[in-house]
C-alpha cells in the first residue's frame, strides 16, 4: 500500500487552469548549435521569459488563487530577495489583494524597486542578526496575513509542475527533463508531471556543485543540510531541501548532478552569443549540466526548465565579460 | 506613367516561398512593459534568432537560390566583416555551393571562426590600403566566382522583406513598421511589402544619429554621402545609400529617424532585462526609436524588425555593463 502523493498530475493539471490567461505559455526553443554540441534534441522551455522574469510567478500565483476571499482582503506575507518576492507582489496584484515583503536591508536596489513596481510593501531586516522566517511569521501574525512559501507548499508545487506540463502538451513525449534544484519545488512539480504523464521518461534534477544538499539528501535517504552555500546560482543557495519537496523529489528523481560557477557562466554565455538568450545563473543550470555533458544518460529528446532571467546588464558583464 | 519598381511584393513572396524550411520563421514578441512605455502594442520581430543571428541570412539565400548550376558550382564572393559574411557563407554551404569572403586583416577573430565554421574561404585585406570592394571583384573576376553584394541587389532586397512579410502574415495589418537602415536592403525589402499588403501603413527607417545618409538623401531627393560614421552600430556605419535601395525608399518611407549611440545602449539594456533577449547595437535601432518616442506619430500597432543579435558577452558587456 502506497500513500498519496503530497501533488498528483490532476493537481498540476488544475493549476494551469487557473493560470490560464494570466501566466504566459512561454515558448519552446531549439537551436541546431546545441543539438549539436549535446548530442540530442534539446527542447529549452523558456521560463526567462515568463512574467516577473522567471518560473516562480506560477507556484505564487496557483497558491493564492485557492485563498479565501477574506484571505485575499487580509493580504498575504513572503520573504525573498528574489523572484518569489516579485512573483507573490504580482500575483497579489493580479488577484486583488496585498503583499508585504520581507527582505534583508541590502537587498539591490532595483530587486526592491521591481517589487515595490508590482504594488508590494516592503519590510527590511538586518541579515546579520534577524530570522528571516521568524519576522514574516511575525509580521503575518501581528497583521493577519497568510505567509506564501517559496517552494514547500503543495499549491505552490503544483504551480510550478505547470512549465513542463505545456512543455509536454507541446514537443509531445520526452526521454527526459532537467531543470535547476534549490529548494526543489520546480523540480517536484515538474517530475510529478512527467512521470505523471509518462512513467519511464528520466527526471535529472541540478544543483550548484557547493549547494548540492538534495543530491546528499537523496544519496543519504533523508533530508540532511550543508553549510549555507556561496555561489553565484543565488536562486538556488538553499542550506536543505523542503519536507513535502524532498518526500516527492525522493520518489520521483533518477538523480541530481552538480555544476560550478565557472560552467554555469559558461553556459549563460552560451544562452547569450548562440541562443540571444537572457539567463540569470540558476536558471542556466540545466544548460550547464547537458553542455557539460554531467547526465549518465543522454537519451535522444531532452526537455530542459530555462527557469529564469533576472540578471541585470551589469552583474551580467561582472559573470560574463571577462 | 510609372516605371516597374525593381522589387515588388510578389517578389518578397517568392522569396519567402524559397527561404521556406531553410531560414527560421522567427517569433514574434510582445511585452505588456514596452507597450505601456511606447504607449501602442508593439510587435518585435526577432531576427536576432535567425540563422546566422541576423536577417542577412534571407537575402544572401534568396539571391544565391536564384543562381545557375554552373554558376553554384564556382562559387560566390563576398565583402564583409559582419553578418553578410557569415550569411553568404552558410548560404553557400546550404546549397552546396563554395563562398570565398574578403576581410580586413584585423576582422575579430570571432567573427572570422564563425565565417569559417560554415565553410567559407576568407580572404584577408589591410584596413588602411585596400579597397575592398576592388579587392572582392578581383578574387571573383580571378577565380570565376559571382559576387553577392550586401544590400544592392533586387533578390537581397527580396529576401529582406519576407521578415515583414512573415510579422504581417503572422499579427494581421499594422498601423506602422519600424527597421533600421544601412545600406538600406531591409527597408526596402520591408518597405515593398507592408506598402504591398495595406497601402496606408507608414514604414520608418532608423539611422545612427552620425550616420544619417538615407536621411539626407531623402531630403535632397538624391544620393547623398555622409563621412564614414563612428557608431556602435556597426551593421550601419554605411557612408551612402546604395542605388536600387535608394530609389526604392524614396519612394516608399514616410521618413528616417535618428538615434544616438547612448540611445542604442540604453535600448540593448531594456531588450535584455526586460525582454531577456540578446540585441547587437544595430538590430536595437527600431526599439531605441520608440523607446524614446522619436517617431512623429505612434499609432495603435507597431511592428520592430529586431534585425540581429551578434554581440559577444565581452562586447556587451564593454557597451552596456557600466
Amino acid at each position: 500500500m502506497t500513500s498519496t502523493p503530497p501533488v498528483t498530475l490532476d493537481d498540476v493539471r488544475d493549476a494551469a487552469a487557473r493560470l490560464k490567461g494570466v501566466a504566459h505559455r512561454t515558448p519552446v526553443l531549439r537551436s541546431r548549435t546545441l543539438d549539436a554540441r549535446v548530442g540530442a534534441e534539446v527542447y529549452l522551455k523558456c521560463e526567462n521569459v515568463q512574467r516577473i522574469g522567471a518560473f516562480k510567478f506560477r507556484g505564487a500565483y496557483n497558491a493564492m488563487s485557492r485563498l479565501t476571499p477574506e484571505q485575499r482582503a487580509a493580504g498575504v506575507a513572503a520573504y525573498s530577495s528574489g523572484n518569489h518576492a516579485q512573483a507573490v507582489a504580482l500575483a497579489a496584484r493580479e488577484l486583488g489583494s496585498h503583499a508585504v515583503i520581507v527582505m534583508p536591508e541590502d537587498t539591490p536596489r532595483s530587486k526592491r524597486a521591481a517589487t515595490e513596481g508590482y504594488g508590494a510593501e516592503i519590510v527590511t531586516y538586518d541579515r546579520y542578526t534577524g530570522d528571516r522566517a521568524a519576522i514574516a511569521q511575525a509580521v503575518a501574525d501581528e497583521r493577519g496575513l497568510t505567509l506564501i512559501p517559496p517552494y514547500d507548499h503543495p499549491h505552490v508545487i503544483a504551480g510550478q509542475g505547470t512549465a513542463a506540463l505545456e512543455l509536454l502538451e507541446e514537443v509531445g513525449a520526452l526521454d527526459a527533463l532537467v531543470a535547476p534544484v534549490g529548494g526543489g519545488g520546480l523540480i517536484a512539480g515538474s517530475a510529478t508531471a512527467v512521470k505523471g504523464l509518462s512513467s519511464d521518461a528520466l527526471v535529472y534534477g541540478v544543483e550548484p556543485e557547493v549547494g548540492d544538499d538534495t543530491r546528499r539528501s537523496l544519496a543519504a535517504g533523508q533530508r540532511v543540510a550543508v553549510p549555507m552555500p556561496r555561489t553565484i546560482a543565488d536562486g538556488q543557495a538553499i542550506e536543505i531541501p523542503g519536507e513535502i519537496t524532498f518526500e516527492i523529489n525522493k520518489r520521483l528523481l533518477d538523480g541530481v548532478v552538480t555544476v560550478s560557477d565557472d560552467e554555469i557562466r559558461d553556459a549563460m554565455r552560451f544562452a547569450f552569443e548562440r541562443l540571444k538568450l537572457v539567463v540569470e545563473p540558476s536558471g542556466a543550470t540545466g544548460l550547464a549540466a547537458l553542455l557539460t555533458g554531467r547526465l549518465e544518460q543522454v537519451p535522444r529528446r531532452i526537455g530542459v526548465i530555462v527557469s529564469g532571467g533576472n540578471v541585470d546588464a551589469g552583474r551580467f558583464a561582472e559573470l560574463c565579460g571577462g
